[in-house]
């Protein structure tokens, strides 16, 4: 077998960063189609694949058909599952093997499974060689929808996440949305909070469309492929404008500084809280304190608990987690981020859905009053 | 005491890289106004100076004192001088040190040292938070003309030289020339390889200057700073066209190719070659094989050897090696060069002083020949 001419993706969408412009496909069975793009972009390239055991397990063998039908020299290097995976030791064996294998800056790095994976391989890729090519091949709706595009790269440090890592692009971003069928009920749901971000951020009608297709997404119909294209069109908007995070990027953070102080207080442990659970509650906190401070409406977020507790998502902590959480605790932790600048305190809050804004120098003293109140009681509203 | 306004540096060249240009002053006593650039460049940010042992306990106390007469908060980690520090180690505790200190990425990485000092410094800062701010204060003759000017950075791996980095460009470059008198003479001498490797490039007229001028270059005039400044220009416009080395910027490796070879053999143990030794030897190599190919004459060869010999350089491996070096060894490593693109051989040949350009494709047979020859004469002429 030869390439495969009928590569015809659902969707196609464009990021435009110049000269390090690509393309994310989205579509049903992508994966076996991954050889045909690798041979397209990069004639005469091998490849070197990182994934990670379940993935691989599941999905690795419609892979590899596919770069040996497409005559494709490749290695696999497969990792633990799960975030440790994330850090300075994994890193240098992916490093190790490629400069092992004698991989050439054109040759490339299929960074194949969910967030962790496209984090570490792709930051992998960034310093191998001072770069080397990249392709990310997202398995989980998270990694479809946000981790994939955008080219943030990265491990984990003790002192917090994703602090050491490159912006590098990928050649590339596949998303097979069957894929996602083998995907545990729990991480479609956490992955689904983040689909309902971009609603948040600047699209009401794209909450309003998600509110009634929700059931289709979760089923697997075309809904789902549209949904992860319209995120990554929305991601990529936002990408192309401000591609290292000096601006309004930071709008994509919706949620997350909470969500991120949870994690933190969970110790980043995935069966107490898993990412995309911070960020539901966290945009919950986001909304309820922009509607405490008069900028949203009470319909608004009561509109946004009733999508996520629909979707199967946390919207307070005490109903999810086992452990009280206070105030002192989440501020202690969200004064460590790394957006952090100059001490002071960057916020995404919100006017109404659709109506993200970045709230600079917003006074701790009140975010730690509402969080007092907020995690008093014991449901979101 | 507060910024000092007197800050006049003898020669000033832009690197025009659109959002990422900088400058590089170069003069003598820059050191005492590195606070007061840092203070210009990045108000308010805190510094985190990475120097070698050797460098910091000569010349520490100046830039030290120039940070505090700034007001500028500062932490300092000394590393152990030498080529085994660019290494995966000493830099996960570079990050790990700025992280500990909650460096923002406003903050300042100042890389106080040699080669091995600004290329795993400046890696660290591109990694820490995706990237902090780097200013390179090179304290070498090699590292001011060479490796402080165009963003590459990078540590070793077990396979070779410089294999893993980043692409990452300094706020600022200050290349003091009085800190060159502290400099062994060895390693003077080897910086100023890398200085007769422009002339050879595209400069002929900077290459008689040489002639002229090397007493003085080593003695410490003006012509020092004057021959740095022309050095760094050179680079700067290479590097303006060819950022991430895709074309032009390959003519840098002059000399390289057959060098590094000869640092492999000696296993890159500096006390048997050092780097600039290594690009001595491997210019010779060039322009002989060029001389043989009927591209340059034999009295461009002659006036090449006659200057390195001036300066000290070895032209001849069997005059400076203890071991008989073979055509066999070299060609090993030559192959496995990162620039070696789909196992074809790149080498910078010349047509002439000052007339270097990119061979591709270069017949390998031709040139083990050609080194058989060459090395089993004991002169290079």
């Amino acid at each position: 077998m030869t390439s495969n001419p009928s590569f015809q993706p659902a969707h196609t969408t464009p990021v435009d960063l110049a000269e390090r412009s690509y393309d994310i496909h989205i579509g049903p069975d992508l994966l076996r189609h991954a050889g045909h793009v690798l041979k397209t972009l990069s004639a005469g390239a091998r490849a070197l694949i990182i994934s990670d055991s379940h993935v691989f397990e599941h999905h690795g063998h419609t892979l590899v058909q596919s770069l040996e039908d497409d005559a494709i020299a490749y290695e696999t290097h497969v990792v633990t599952p799960g975030e440790p995976s994330k850090s300075w030791q994994p890193l240098q064996e992916i490093v190790d093997k490629a400069l092992s294998m004698r991989l050439e800056r054109g040759d490339v790095i299929i960074a194949f499974g969910g967030g962790v994976i496209g984090d570490l391989a792709g930051f992998a890729a960034a310093i191998t060689l001072r770069g080397v090519r990249l392709i990310q091949i997202p398995t989980s709706l998270l990694a479809q929808v946000d981790s994939s595009v955008g080219g943030k790269t990265g491990i984990n440090a003790r002192q917090g996440k994703n602090l050491i890592g490159a912006f590098y692009q990928p050649l590339a971003v596949l998303a097979d949305t069957h894929v996602l069928d083998t995907l545990p009920a729990r991480e479609f749901r956490a992955g689904f909070a983040e689909v309902i971000k971009y609603g948040l951020i600047n699209d009401a009608a794209f909450f309003t469309w998600l509110e009634t297709h929700r059931h289709a997404i979760f089923e697997g119909g075309s809904q789902r492929a549209e949904a992860i294209a319209r995120c990554c069109r929305a991601k990529a908007n936002i990408v192309a404008e401000d591609e290292r995070e000096k601006g309004r990027r930071a709008l994509l953070n919706l949620g997350h500084t909470f969500g991120h102080a949870l994690e933190g207080l969970c110790h980043y442990d995935g069966s107490k809280l898993v990412h995309g659970e911070g960020v539901a509650l966290g945009m919950v906190m986001a909304f309820a304190f922009s509607q405490e401070m008069g900028l949203a409406s009470k319909d608004d977020l009561a509109r946004i608990i009733t999508l996520l507790k629909a979707s199967g998502l946390p919207v307070h902590p005490s109903e999810h987690l086992s452990e009280a959480v206070t105030a002192e605790q989440m501020m202690h932790f969200m004064l460590q981020d790394k957006k952090v600048s100059k001490g002071s305190l960057t916020l995404i809050l919100a006017r109404g859905i659709g109506h993200s804004f970045i709230a600079r120098d917003v006074d701790q003293g009140k975010v730690s009053d509402f969080l007092t109140r907020f995690l008093a009681h014991h449901t979101a509203v």
